[in-house]
């Protein structure tokens, strides 16, 4: 049996992770019991709701027991089964961790993927995974966007806010990205479609240099934010709003590695009636074949554009996944295992 | 023609109001024009809400001008007039000032009204004026509430949260509510049949303790928060809610006078798929009559209590006033002027 290389948690990051939080360790790849499969993972989706299953409280997700492998999403190709429906040489994608190899189980959560189905078999971590249905349904299902509405997403070139731009765009709605520095900015507008772009970074923190940015680029107020961020981003945003407006969200980037600052702008939501909901991919599981199935249409005429940004390595796992929170990752975040 | 004496703002307040920032002038009572009629104010509605039309950036009203009379909503007789469908001595209710006697105009926002038809004519400040209409449509429309749900409101012994704690009760909720001191605690649910009662004051601003206390008082996870005060208060009740919880935000005094602490656990909206909506009574004004015959029926039912503190006295306005971020003010806080 070939040796199964394991990023463990070691130690539970206090504030900003560090590498000794981890290890990359070398153990037996497990032997098979009745009803079960080996998967040799070949790319894992790294994205920054793993920093929640970090800590000790968890998040909607129990948190990552210590000296377990890091819990991710995986694809690879099923290397032996002793499980019915899953056979030798299969593609196949769940939940399971940033290791070489990961046990599967007919009846859990990783089911048979099409790599014949998609132009790239990464596109399943991408548009057509969590990514694609967080951008499809957190924003058509949660934002409500309505033909001619001003929608402000942050975190705009990150994989899901750059989909939202994009689908705002379909969808008839001026789009407005804000994004940290002026690459990234500049790849809203040329590659993503996006109306206008505000570069978080000129303004060091100043919310009301920022919030007076979003009113130039939104001189109707902006109907739908799409927030990722949190913090002054958001608070600078709630400024901006109008009657009725809403407020997704689907994260907090932020605040993970830190106290969080607060919302210090709430009151805004009296003054213009809105709303902020938070949105989780996982309650539309069971529509992910409408997802999808859209998403491809969209892409297939060339009005979805997806960057996927593909680190080699296990060995690179740590930093491959910081770069989430030092933003210099250029799309969907994935580490090829293998 | 008599004299008016007049509550005016002379320096917006930094923080909290001092008496500095007003004064008490006596003025001429002004003379009539053709369509206008002169109302002698006797009750005035004193509301956190005026804390924040003093500001220069107004809220959802424009701000008092420095030098005008704080605005009101008063119910008064009309003393004089030359307008049609305002008589001498019929009673009439708008958004006036703190001052003895204002312009109305036919047209305006100032209507009649019918002491007949209520208990007491103040309760055209109370149960059938904005905060019962607050209680109504915030609570009803805004939350949601289903029979079964658990219910936490703050400010629970205040104007509307007393009024909310029993609307939750007629709709066979569990009705949690959080006030300061044992005395306001004792009446919550003596008075309001809330079926717990939380006093924040015990917990000296520990979000965790009182966190754990709202949980204790919820074992099964709360459904609705109808939120006055923010802060420590809001940040705790969001780390109770259930999936799909929903969080009617009505007022945020803990943040009136203070720069905001900030709402630092909205990632709870994303783990709990939640959401928080602004309400403002404003909105439902066209609907004032289903609302004040429902509230009305459930009081003339003795469902519905609601308790008045009436201060005495023109030159008391500012101690009246600050009695609401004090919290020494027993019901709604009115103010007699004549």
């Amino acid at each position: 049996m070939p040796q199964n290389r394991r990023f463990l948690l070691q130690r539970r990051p206090d504030g900003d992770p560090v590498p000794d939080d981890f290890e990359l360790a070398t153990e037996e790849t497990p032997a098979l019991d009745d009803g079960q499969f080996l998967i040799r993972n070949r790319y894992a989706s790294l994205d920054p709701a793993m920093r929640g299953w970090m800590d000790a409280e968890g998040n909607y997700m129990p948190p990552i027991p210590l000296g377990d492998p890091v819990r991710a999403t995986t694809i690879g190709v099923v290397e032996d089964s002793r499980a019915e429906g899953f056979e030798k040489g299969q593609w196949v994608m769940g939940l399971n961790a940033l290791e070489d190899y990961s046990l599967g189980a007919s009846g859990g959560f990783t089911q048979p993927i099409d790599p014949d189905m998609v132009p790239e078999v990464t596109n399943y971590l991408s548009i057509f995974g969590a990514v694609g249905m967080t951008a499809y349904f957190g924003f058509l299902e949660v934002c409500e966007p309505r033909e001619g509405d001003t929608v402000l997403v942050s975190g705009a070139a990150g994989a899901v806010g750059s989909l939202v731009g994009q689908l705002a765009k379909i969808h008839g709605c001026r789009a407005i990205g804000i994004a940290g520095g002026p690459d990234k900015c500049a790849r809203l507008k040329e590659q993503y479609g996006f109306d206008a772009a505000i570069d978080y970074k000129q303004f060091s923190g100043d919310e009301d240099a920022l919030a007076a940015a979003i009113g130039e680029a939104a001189p109707d107020g902006v109907d739908v934010i799409f927030e990722n961020v949190g913090g002054v981003i958001l608070d600078a945003g709630l400024m901006n709003l109008n009657l009725n407006a809403r407020v997704g969200l689907c994260g907090l980037i932020s605040e993970y590695n830190t106290e969080p600052r607060g919302a210090r702008n709430l009151w805004q939501l009296i003054v213009k009636r809105a709303s902020i909901r938070g949105l989780l991919v996982a309650d539309y599981v069971d529509r992910f074949g409408e997802g999808a199935a859209k998403m491809g249409e969209w892409a297939a005429a060339g009005k979805l554009v997806v960057d996927e940004h593909v680190d080699v390595g296990l060995e690179n796992a740590f930093d491959s996944f910081m770069r989430l929170f030092a933003g210099t990752n250029e799309g969907k975040m994935i580490l090829k295992i293998a």
